[in-house]
């Protein structure tokens, strides 16, 4: 792993779009095409089997393939050399067969849907357990009150645990969105030369539905006719934006978490962990660093689903330069959100929450944060206008003294005389404000509890 | 409407998003919310009423309103201003209730989720439309031949038909990405100056739930709560990115007319109008202009979803920027996507083929095309090797004389011993190359003929 | 003015960028390019005052324009149209020479670089006010400490002066390339049809010269011929790069400002102003406005950058598409740029420092932050390694109670015996760790210094 | 170099940017800081020389290097740790000066120039190899007459010099602007843990003096204090941005050739190469992977810079996520000019030009991009107003016959008797709208004649 990955994601998903897995997963692709052809009666199924075979246990001399590929702008065609000579020293007439009817692009996107199976699948575990720990803490903390903020200022008051189901509902629903882009995204590529399968003859569908049955995944073969793709990319594309929208609510998170944070509000910390954010020179100092990974992430990927969009423009059967200006930026995508979900992940199941000082910071208001509700509870009794300016004469005394809201009140006459003080305390207090709260919570819960039970976390 | 949008975008979709429009789904809002809130029991049927018709019948003085949102930040506060004095104006008490619990994001972000309600229908019309021409051009061209290009150079042969069903799914897939997408997207923004609905104590979640059943469009009052997303705009995004993907494919077609177009090539044209595309000092030329504004708006979609997604990182409760930096975005968004729908409608349901042209291209090629196959076709005889040693020798003397491939074959002695001149012209002839052709058609076709059946086009 | 520029930008900037105002700015092209061309001996002097007097009083009928332009794709050709015959209306001769040997997009760049011309110079002066007071700020608080800030965690003592010198640097490098870019980019266009000159035959490149030493401001005529860059957009586009860079160092600064000014905090906040950021719901609030329009511009700009970078790929002597998605977004780039220097001067120039949160910030951190300089003070006496020991010691003890550093330091006997406490107090205090801030500083200063004598802000 | 690079860029750029390459820069800075400061009187002499002479022969256990980075968010935390670890070894006394002063970001954003420094070289290297071919192509073709073309249709004739002196024109702009910009980018970071120099006392400012007249390379000492830019990236990305323009302008060379290379058009080739853009399918296929190449490069570098531009906004002294998000970004970006530069030098040092089909393609308008000037040319005699209508009409009849505009002019009596067919055929041949062509090919080589005089291209 390069110092890049080793920052930006995790081994796992390192390894998936590593040059050597790159060319195993083509080398499946043949070794696929071949049985799936074989089955289809073009070729014998011994033909296959070798074809297969020598595929599937293919040693490669990188820096040669690379040489070759560079100069002819891909690297099917040095792997199919390399493959059609390995099948040769076995059969000279299997060796007709290999990579029989398909074209480099044929290879070299199905190969890619494979990596993006894998892919989606090891980024399932880290979001599985981003999502029980965000549940966790929506649930432990439904009624820890905190300072609402909007705009970086003080607004109403919350709870953290509404603050966590946001997080929670914004994380599974593009998880959602992932799970039902997938299948249509991850559709074998087969067209040959130029998206006709001409060389199969009227054969090419029928094998173009095998291969679909076993690429990426196994599937009924009875589906429809996998269409070839190569300039067609929307499916691909709408994957791999969700990717990204999957990436930016895990930077919202961290800034969230970055913001609670900062030394003067610590409200929330990061899990600590020896030698992760440390400063030996200043012993107070906890630097947010999972944070600050996921918010690197999510300040890549937008761009990098701008990069795939704005290469969509796609000439005729095959683009030139388009398709070419995916390759480097799919896995970069899918390796940035692998690292912001594991940070997160990271972060949720294990944050160090600081009630005190959220009471602390909610408190500083001095009751300010509930002048509206405040209002609200006196219309009855004064009437509205009345009620409203009465408390807004009451939040100014409030700013320019050391009283609180409900000390204000109570001084009152006009105030006192009508509402006793346990009604005041009551109606000062962040809990009056709760609202719908736990309906959002119960929301975010239940959705998160309806996804977990159709989930098999890979480990 | 202005310049920009007099180029850019359908003179209906620029209208839903004026400023006037703004307004008016404002107020729509304002008058839903307190006739949900009047059924919940919160305020009097009259007082909802009245606040409904208020709403309703608002007028605006426009500069007004702007200089005094430009400096709070957001439109909604003089709006609400303006609605409150003119409520006042007709019923003291019933002021007291306007724009109720609700806060300036509640209204900005509920209006534009109706915005994009509308806009959708828009677009279906034109995606209809667009959608009939090509399935019109693939039924009617499924054998017309045509030389398939790689890299911008010529490939093995396909039919213009295959091209035309690329079109045609490449549009039906993004649609049926967006249908599945909007119900998620376009869902009522209602949670209070922090998200709780804190003001409207327990009966937060029902109103919220009644509103969300009138906006954006009448649904089943059962759902789940609608969980406010002032700062969670993951299922937005997702509609904006599908957008920017359908924009990019109706610029992949126009890119591939507008290469066909080309004086050399004059495969296919736009179709002429008065005004539009001549010139007056050169009368041979006839400009692109509908596939020259799709690629222009190919050119533009990917980075207003880059900028949207490069906004997701919002702070807390409400996003300092990054919300309000939404605000310009969508609806250029929006509105490039109806323009590139709108030209590429046009193109394809009236596109000027020319059938003699595309056999000329193919046929300049003299055969070469279809070398892979003939080599296929010979293997049986000859085997694999020297079949395709035969062919190259071929090719290469195509390549360095005026003969075709056809030519080459009949005279070349040993093939001609063996091989008929029949089967030799049968199998130098494009038909040969079919391959699974129809198949992908008749998916793209059958695809098509799913979705028309459940859409009603607007007008 | 719309709402999108009334919160974005400037009323003088987007007045600049009006349709009316683009008309007006082709309608100067094409009289000075009549003019240049009479100066040239191509028409005469009469002809050539009679276009350029009909060109710059000429009123349009927008909406006929529009919707004439919107059909060829280019405004350029109905106005040619339009202002051709109201010429012929005073004389049939002249007409003949209106436009004469120029092409579309001659008058459409021609008109773009005058508004980028005037555009830059609405900017200069935003930005001299907003250098001044970052200036200012940088002098006044060369002592003010405050808390150093990495990754939003404490670091070491820093001044408020230094921070003020940063945002100061950014803002004059940046203006300071834009000066250096400005004459390359504002070159007039003029190449007819396909960039020849053709229809000038040898009189070309006279006519050229003449037009480059009026538009877009008069230049000596001796320069070099202005080739025409119809499809060479390498200048432009490095002028509008460093107008986001700009906006980039903007938000910077707005970002900064946003987070200081978080309630907790309380360092800084934006100058108040009847109506701006107020809420009457929360007396205690006052948001951030010019700050987050700042920072929505910030989020923005970066991708009308890639927008337009993305477009450079533009085909033979005139883009299909490429140069249309320029149109709009230039446009945006500027008014963006013009609404965050706007914001950010109104801000630097009347901030509300808060020396006594910058103290009591500092003051939290009860010395830490100085543990590295008195490890390197206490080097002398005990040795690095024991100092360093000696001092981390300290600093557990300083966490784990309520003594500062310079208390525990005092009350260490090994300490005590060889360092008195007037020395001790002297390396515990920010003042001790100012380092070369002043050098910084005055560099900044200086740099201001040296623009601003050659500056004379446009009011 | 992984398959990526292989494709995407040149050896040597890969190394530059390769991890060993990387940790060998930032060795490099902590022996010229340590040299610096024992110049400045800091440390002595003997200790500045063990720390530089350890540093610039320290062997790397990259894979422990990384792990220990990713957990602290830097590289720089484990080199300083494993540098002062080897350095004790020698001598415990110069131990303690390891990285003194400085943090992770100086020594960081140093290499980073000192990379960036490296890569500028490579690339002048084949900026100059390009623009030798393209001055060559503007020479050579300077009266080579093509078709012009405008939205992808045919204008009026150009020649090809004029289309090479473009290309040519559009690199050494750029390449001058790179010029400027880099001095100002390429400063040597030194700013300490908050910006202040704190640890180096008084000698702060000398000590950033002495570092920057050795990073990147060798400067006057006189100069102005380096100020810090820990967080004003605007230089830095000002460069940035002129190499993404720099590679824009090379895909518009391509994508141009590319469009050239079309089967039916045939105007140039690629230079072909062994194991080049063949296919042993077909022939007659010569695939422009350079071209493919350098268009992939344009097509991604835009949204690096967005990305870059989109990090912006960093927060205080050191960002969270903004300056982490250049890491990767910035090498990637240098990376692909690098490969477009090699790319297109290669192509235009060879560029296969076939001045037959220019020709072909020009004649096969019979005339028509003729029309303009010869309108002119006969207005003297007609007047204008006839002179157009009478061409307009030869025109119509040229566009329906297979006659030539001189044949139909011949024909037309009219015309015969004021006009001898000597004039006529004049007029009527391209070289008659040169117009000011070759002032502007002499003005793009004499820009390049400028700038090669200074060059010293390295090999």
């Amino acid at each position: 792993m390069d110092w890049h990955d080793s920052y930006a994601t995790t081994a796992a998903m390192s390894a998936i779009f590593s040059d050597q897995s790159l060319l195993r997963y083509m080398c499946r692709f043949e070794a696929e095409l071949a049985r799936a052809q074989g089955r289809a009666g073009l070729l014998s199924a011994a033909h296959a089997d070798i074809i297969a075979n020598v595929a599937q246990s293919l040693v490669f001399d990188l820096p040669s393939l690379f040489e070759t590929g560079a100069k002819s702008g891909t690297l099917a065609l040095p792997l199919v050399k390399v493959l059609t000579q390995e099948v040769r020293n076995r059969d000279a007439d299997a060796a007709a067969w290999v990579h029989f009817g398909a074209t480099s692009q044929d290879v070299i996107d199905s190969a890619l849907i494979m990596q993006l199976a894998d892919a989606l699948k090891l980024l399932d575990a880290d979001l599985h357990r981003l999502a029980d720990g965000a549940a966790h803490l929506a649930q432990t903390h439904a009624e820890t009150y905190m300072l609402g903020r909007t705009l970086m200022q003080p607004a109403t008051p919350i709870t953290f645990g509404l603050k966590a189901s946001q997080w929670l509902l914004a994380v599974c629903e593009s998880w959602q969105r992932l799970q039902h882009l997938a299948p249509q995204a991850l559709c074998v590529q087969l067209g040959g030369a130029a998206g006709t399968l001409g060389s199969l003859g009227p054969k090419g569908a029928d094998v173009a539905k095998e291969l679909a049955s076993v690429i990426p995944f196994a599937r009924d073969k009875s589906m429809i006719t996998p269409v070839p793709w190569h300039t067609r990319r929307g499916a691909l594309l709408a994957l791999c934006s969700e990717v990204a929208i999957l990436t930016g609510s895990l930077s919202k998170i961290a800034r969230d978490i970055a913001l609670m944070m900062q030394y003067e509000i610590g409200e929330a910390r990061e899990p600590s962990e020896a030698g992760r954010g440390g400063s030996s020179a200043m012993p107070h100092k906890r630097n947010p660093v999972r944070c600050m990974l996921a918010v690197h992430a999510g300040l890549r990927t937008p761009h990098l689903v701008s990069s795939l969009m704005g290469s969509m423009i796609q000439e005729h059967e095959r683009a030139l330069g388009g398709w070419q200006a995916e390759w480097a930026v799919i896995p970069e995508l899918f390796k940035l959100a692998a690292g912001a979900a594991l940070n997160m992940a990271d972060c949720l199941s294990a944050l160090d929450v600081d009630e005190d000082n959220l009471a602390r910071n909610l408190d500083a208001l001095k009751g300010l944060p509930m002048t509206e509700q405040v209002a609200l509870a006196l219309a009855p009794v004064f009437g509205k206008t009345e009620a409203f300016a009465l408390v807004e004469a009451a939040a100014q005394k409030v700013s320019a003294s050391d009283l609180t809201l409900f000390d204000v009140l109570c001084g009152d006459e006009r105030v006192i005389t009508h509402i006793d003080r346990a009604t005041l305390e009551r109606i000062t207090t962040p809990s009056y404000a709760l609202g719908a709260t736990k309906d959002f919570i119960a929301t975010a819960l239940l959705t998160w509890e309806g996804m977990r039970i159709s989930q098999t976390p890979s480990s």
